[in-house]
Order: structure tokens, then C-alpha cells, then sequence
């Protein structure tokens, strides 16, 4: 179903420490977000919240609590943003 | 030292079947990379060379027979390309 992409604005207040408000990155060595295939984002998501396939203890703290719903939703708010600054 | 994107462009004419001509996924799942965080791309191809954090058989293939200068090129190539479409 169509993620509800305010909903994702707000559970990804606590990703934008790191990816940027408007999904462009503003830790070095951390991706850029804005634009991204949603279908990525979200399976990525999934698989740091299971730690399999990709191994990175601040994103699988990040991605433990999420549901299937905020995944969904969150990866539609970044896919939405415009990649450019 | 600077990346030689030239180079980068010509070592990475295998990774545009998946990741596109212009860093934007032609592939559903698979991430675009226009734009995107240089260090970033780089961390993940090192990763995947390795198969260490990220375990993607396909992306360690890819990863195996790149050598440092490689992926420094390849990831300042993709860095540069225009994130939108």
C-alpha cells in the first residue's frame, strides 16, 4: 500500500542526526538518503533490523523497534526528498 | 589523493548494468548511486570485497577483483554524476 509519508517524516526524526533533515548526509562515511529507490531503503531496513546480510550495530539499534509500517513509510519520506542539494 | 573518474567511469561499466549509466538504478532493490557519498561508496565496496559487515553475493563478485585505486575511482565517479534524474 502507498507509505504515509508523514508518518515516515516523524519516526525518521532520530535518522536525520545522522542522514540530514532533508536526506543529504551530514556525518561523513554516512549515505545520502534523499531520492533513494524506496524498495532499497526499505529492505535494507529490514535486514539491519534482523542484523543479517548487513552488520552494523548503530543501524540495527535504529532499526530493532521499527515495524513493518514505519519501514515502509520512512523509506517513502527519503525516496521523496529531492536528491539535490 | 583525488580520484581519477575516467578511470572510475571505465572500471565501473560493469556496475551500470544493475546501478545505470547515470548512477540511477535500473534494477528494482538496487540502490542509486549518483551522488552519493563518496567515502560511503567507497567504505561499501571495501566491505563488500571483504564480505565483512555486508554479505551480497553479488556485490562481492563485483567487489573481489577491484583494487584500492579502483574503488576509490569507481566511487569518485558515481560521487560526481548528477543525483537527480
Amino acid at each position: 500500500q502507498m507509505p504515509d509519508v508523514a508518518a515516515g517524516r516523524k519516526r525518521a526524526e532520530v535518522c536525520m542526526a545522522c542522514h540530514g533533515e532533508n536526506g543529504r548526509a551530514v556525518v561523513p562515511g554516512v549515505p545520502h538518503l534523499a531520492g533513494q529507490n524506496r524498495d532499497y531503503l526499505a529492505q535494507a531496513l529490514r535486514d539491519y533490523r534482523l542484523a543479517q546480510e548487513r552488520h552494523n550495530p548503530t543501524m540495527t539499534e535504529m532499526a530493532k523497534p521499527l515495524s513493518d509500517a514505519d519501514i515502509d513509510n520512512i523509506a517513502g519520506f527519503f525516496h521523496g526528498l529531492r536528491a539535490e542539494k
